[in-house]
C-alpha cells in the first residue's frame, strides 16, 4: 500500500488515546503500521504500584501491552474492518527499572483470514531482557459475516 | 480469622480506587475476602469501543479482571506481603450487552508457599454466561527470600 | 438429539484410542456428549516422570487435557466437521498423588459459530481440589468455509 | 560450563525417549543446551490426526512442544534440579505441511531464583513461518526448599 488510509491515522490517534484508561496511563504512540507497532509508557509517580518499590504496576503493563496487540492486528488489515479478542496471555518476567518508561514492540505472526496472533514483548532497556511478554489471537472481519461473531449463541 | 486486619481494608480501597487506569474505570468494589472476590465495572458512553455496537471496549475487560485476580489472591494471604503476577490469560467469549454493568468474580483455586493461582469470570448478566474468563498464576512472599524476586537476573 | 449418532460413536473410540501418543498414555473414556466430557488415565509406573517421586508426568497431564478439550468440542458439534485448536492453555497446581488415576472433566462455556472455548479441571480424588486445569479455544466448521481455515496465508 | 555433565546427557536421552507418550511420538533430539533446545518429529502416518489431510495431530504438537520447553529449563539449570511446569500456553497458526517433519526451537527468555520463562516456536519449512508457538513457566529447585513445592497446601 503507498499510502496510510485515513483510519489507520484514526487508529493511531486512538491507540495514542483510546480509552479512558489508557488515555489515563499517558500510553505514547511510536509507530504501528503493517502488522507491526512499537507503544511506550513514560514512567510516572501515579503508575506505581507499590511506593516502597517505584516500580510500575503491573496492570499498567497488561493494558498497555492489551492496547499494542490490538492496534498490530488492526494495522495488518487491508481494510477497517472490528476484530475481536479471543484471547490474550501476559508473562511477567521481572518488575520493569523504577524510573524508566517502558516500550512494547508487537508483530503479527499470523494473519489468516479469520484469526491473527499477535506477540509483543515489553522492556525498558532492551527487549533481550523483557520486562514482559504477550501471546493474543483475535478473530477478524466479524462484521463481515452476519451472526459469524463471537456474541452470538449455539442454537 | 475473625477480623479482617487494616491492611485488607487497604487493599479494599486500593482496589476499588487502585492506579490510575483502574481509577478511571470507575471499579466498584462488591467484597473480597478470604480468596474469592468481586468487582464491578458500570457501563459508561467513554469505556466503549466501537461506538457503532456500544459494547465496553475489551481491553476495559482485561483491566478489570487483571485488577480482580490480583485482589483475590492478596485476600488469601495471612499476612500482607507483595506478590507478583507470573502470567494471566484471558478468554474472551462474547461481547457484554450494551448499557449493562459488568461484575466479575474470582477464586484462588490453589495458594501454595510460592504459586497461587486464580480463576475469575466476568459477566452481565450470570455466570453461565460468561463475557470472558481468565487463569492467573502468582508468586507470593516475594520480599521474604531476599533474591528470591522474579526481577533476578540469572547469574 | 435422541441418539449418538455415528461419529460420536467413532469420536468415542478415537479418544480412547487415538494417536499414538494418546494410545501410550492408556486413556480411557468415561464419558463425552454434548459438550462435556470425563476422561481418566490410570496410574502407571511408566508414566512417572520422576521415579523419586512416582508421580504422573506433567507431559502426560498436558496430553491428557489436550485430547480432552478436543473430545468435548467435537460432542457440541450437530454435525461431524474439522475442528482446529487455535490455542490451549495448562496450569500445573500440584502434583498428582502417587498411585492414583487421573480424571479430568471437560465443559464447552462458549459455542459461537465459529470459535468454541473450553475449560477443563484434572483431579485425583476431587475437582475442588485440582492437579490442572485447562482454557482452550477452538475453531469450528474449517471445511465450511473455503479458504477459512488456519492455515490459510494472507495474500 | 567446559563440559555437559553427566546429567544432562542423561537428559539428552530422556527428551529423546521419555515417557511413553512422548517415545511413541518418535521425538528426536536435535540439541539442547544452556537453555536454548531443539527437537524434532519426523511426519509419520500414524500421527496424522485426520487422514483426509494428512496433516500431524495437533496433539502431538502439544506433546512435543512441552517435552521441549522442560528440556530447555533443565539445560539452563547449574545443577541437576526438579522443575515443576507452572503453565503452558501453546497457539496454533497453521497445520503443519503433510508428510513433513516439525522442528522446534525453545529458548530461556529469562532465568531467576525459582521462576524460569520459555518460549518456542515449532515451524515445518521455517521459524518465520511458524506452524505454532509455545510460552510456559516453570518453578525451579523445588525440592531445595523443604515445603516449597506447588504440591503443598496452604495451612
Amino acid at each position: 500500500m503507498t499510502e496510510d488510509p485515513f483510519w489507520k491515522n484514526e487508529l493511531a490517534t486512538r491507540m495514542a488515546q483510546g480509552v479512558p484508561h489508557a488515555l489515563a496511563l499517558g500510553i505514547e504512540f511510536v509507530s504501528v503500521k503493517d502488522g507491526v507497532g512499537t507503544l511506550r509508557v513514560p514512567w510516572r509517580e501515579d503508575l506505581v504500584g507499590d511506593p516502597d518499590t517505584g516500580v510500575i504496576a503491573g496492570g499498567v503493563i497488561t493494558t498497555f501491552l492489551d492496547q499494542l496487540c490490538g492496534a498490530a492486528v488492526m494495522s495488518a488489515l487491508s481494510e477497517h474492518n472490528p476484530i475481536a479478542t479471543i484471547d490474550l496471555r501476559i508473562d511477567y518476567m521481572r518488575p520493569a527499572e523504577p524510573g524508566c518508561a517502558v516500550q512494547a514492540e508487537a508483530q503479527c505472526t499470523k494473519v489468516g483470514k479469520n484469526i491473527a496472533f499477535v506477540r509483543a514483548v515489553a522492556y525498558d532497556h532492551s527487549p533481550d531482557n523483557p520486562v514482559a511478554h504477550a501471546s493474543a489471537a483475535f478473530m477478524m472481519n466479524t462484521n463481515r459475516r452476519p451472526g459469524a461473531n463471537l456474541g452470538e449463541k449455539k442454537s
